[in-house]
C-alpha cells in the first residue's frame, strides 16, 4: 500500500519519513482495532456509570393470612441445617418506590426469589427482574447474586436488560434500609448501568 | 511526536498545516481508543442482530401418572397467596423443535425453571439453558427474565453462552402460542445475539 | 475536510494522492469507530482468557444429623418424575479451596443453589455466587447453567462480577473430580475470564 503511494509521485521520496511514519501509525492503529485479540481489556471507572438511580425494594412476607397486603411467600420452608432459615425459599412481586414510604407510586416492580443460604447467620441470595412500566422507563433489568446480609453494602450483577435498557449490564448495591421482625423489610437498591445502548 | 517528524526533514515545514491535522487526528483517534472511560456508550440496533432463529418450546406437566410424556414437574406447590398459583415452582427438561408440532425432532432441550409469581394473574419468571447438540450447532445459552404471560411479546436476557455460542449476548421473545389447561403449553421462542464472536 | 486543507497551501497539490489516501484512511477507521452497528462480532480466543485460575467445590449434603459438617440442605424433594431425582433442590454454602483437599483452607464460598432436572439420568442446573474475601481477591463472580453431568466437562457463564472482578465475563468449565454416593461430591472448577476490567 505504502509502495503504491510512493511511486505514484516522484517528489515523494524527500516526504519518505513522514508517511513512512503515518503508515506505521496507521498500521499499529488498524491493527490494534482488528487482529484478533485473546481477551478485552477495557478500563471501566467503577465512580462513573453511564446511568444511576436509586429505588427502595419493599417485601412484605405472606403470613397465611393478610392476602390484600402481602408481596412475598415461602414456597419452601427452611430446612433443619441450623437456625437461620438455611433452604427457605421466597417468592416475591414486590413494589420499587422512589422514596422510602411503602404506600409511594411504585415505578417499578421487582418480581423473583430469593433463599437464605448460611447456617451460622442470615444470609440470602437473589434473582429477579425489575419490570418498568412508566412513563420513565417501559422494560426490564435482570439482576442475580449473593446478599451478604451482614455486611453493609454488598453489589450484585445486572446482567441484561431490555426495553428501554436493552442489553445493558452494570451493578446493583444493596443496603437493608430497615428489617421489622419477619414480615416486613426495605433494601435500598443503588441501580448503577456500565454498559449503556 | 510531530516534532521529531518535522525535524528531520526542512521541506516540512511547507507541509506543516497538512501534518497538523494529521498530528491532531491521530491524537483525537488513539486517545479515543486508549484513554479511560466511565462506562461505554455503543450503538446497537434491536432489529439487527448478528444472529437470529426462531425455536418452539414445549412443556407437558407432569400430573403424577404420564411419565412417559412428561417433560417438567412441579417441585414446590403454589402458595396460598392468592388464586394463580403463587409459588409454584416448576423444573423442566423440555424439547424445543423448530416448528410448532410437539413431535418433530427436538433440536435443543430446554433445562431450567419456572415459577409463578402474582397473586392477582397468571405471571411467571423463568432461568434456563438451551443445549444445543446437534450437527448445526454444539453449545449452550443461559436465558433469564420475566415472563408477563398477559403481555402478547415479552423479552428475556440471554446472558452468556458457550460453544458455538461462546460468551454471546442477546434477547428471546417469548410468545405464547398454545395453551391446553395445565397439561401442555407452547412458548414461541424468538432467539435474537447481538454480541457474536 | 481535505478540501480545506488543500486550499491553504499551494504546493499540496502535488501530495495530493498521499493526502488522499491519507483522508480516505481516516474516514474509515473514523467511521468504522464512530458508525451505529448492528451488533458487534468481537473476535475471542478462547484458549486465551485475561484471567484463569482453578478452585474445587465440595458439597456435603445434609442428611438430617451432621449440621456440623454439612454445606448443603435440598429445601425440595425429588418428584415422581423417573428415578433420577427430576426436582431435587439444593441450596448450598460451599467451600471453594484451591487443591482437592476438603479441609484445606478455603479461599472462596460457593453460594446459590442446583438443583436435578432429567428423568432418565442424573443431570443438574446451577445458579451461584462465588464470593471471595481473602488477600488475594475480595468480590464476587455470578455463575449459571446447566451442568450435563453425563459429560466429562461442561461449560456455565460466568455472567457478571463485583469488587475485585467488576463487570466481567467468562465461562467455568466443571468437571466432576469425586462422587461419594449421595453424601459428598467435588467438582473441578476451571475459571476463565474473558472479559476483565
Amino acid at each position: 500500500m505504502g509502495r503504491e503511494l510512493v511511486s505514484s509521485n516522484k517528489s515523494i521520496t524527500m516526504r519518505s519519513p513522514v508517511v513512512k511514519s503515518c503508515c506505521v501509525l496507521f498500521l499499529i492503529l488498524f491493527l490494534s482495532r482488528h487482529y484478533p485479540v485473546s481477551a478485552t481489556k477495557k478500563i471501566l471507572n467503577p465512580k462513573k456509570p453511564c446511568k444511576r438511580f436509586i429505588l427502595y425494594y419493599h417485601d412484605i412476607l405472606f403470613d397465611g393470612n393478610d392476602v390484600a397486603n402481602a408481596t412475598s411467600a415461602a414456597t419452601a420452608n427452611a430446612t433443619k441445617l441450623g437456625n437461620t432459615d438455611f433452604g427457605k425459599l421466597v417468592v416475591f412481586d414486590d413494589p420499587m418506590t422512589k422514596d422510602q414510604h411503602l404506600l409511594s407510586h411504585p415505578v417499578a416492580r421487582a418480581q423473583g426469589f430469593y433463599f437464605y443460604d448460611m447456617k451460622t447467620t442470615y444470609n440470602a441470595w437473589f434473582a429477579y427482574t425489575l419490570v418498568f412500566n412508566s412513563s420513565d422507563y417501559k422494560g426490564t433489568l435482570n439482576i442475580m447474586g449473593a446478599d451478604m446480609m451482614r455486611e453493609k453494602a454488598r453489589d450484585l450483577s445486572i446482567v441484561g436488560g431490555t426495553g428501554d435498557f436493552f442489553m445493558t449490564r452494570g451493578i446493583v448495591t444493596f443496603q437493608t434500609d430497615t428489617q421489622e421482625g419477619t414480615k416486613y423489610f426495605r433494601l435500598k437498591m443503588d441501580i448503577k448501568l456500565y454498559e449503556c445502548y
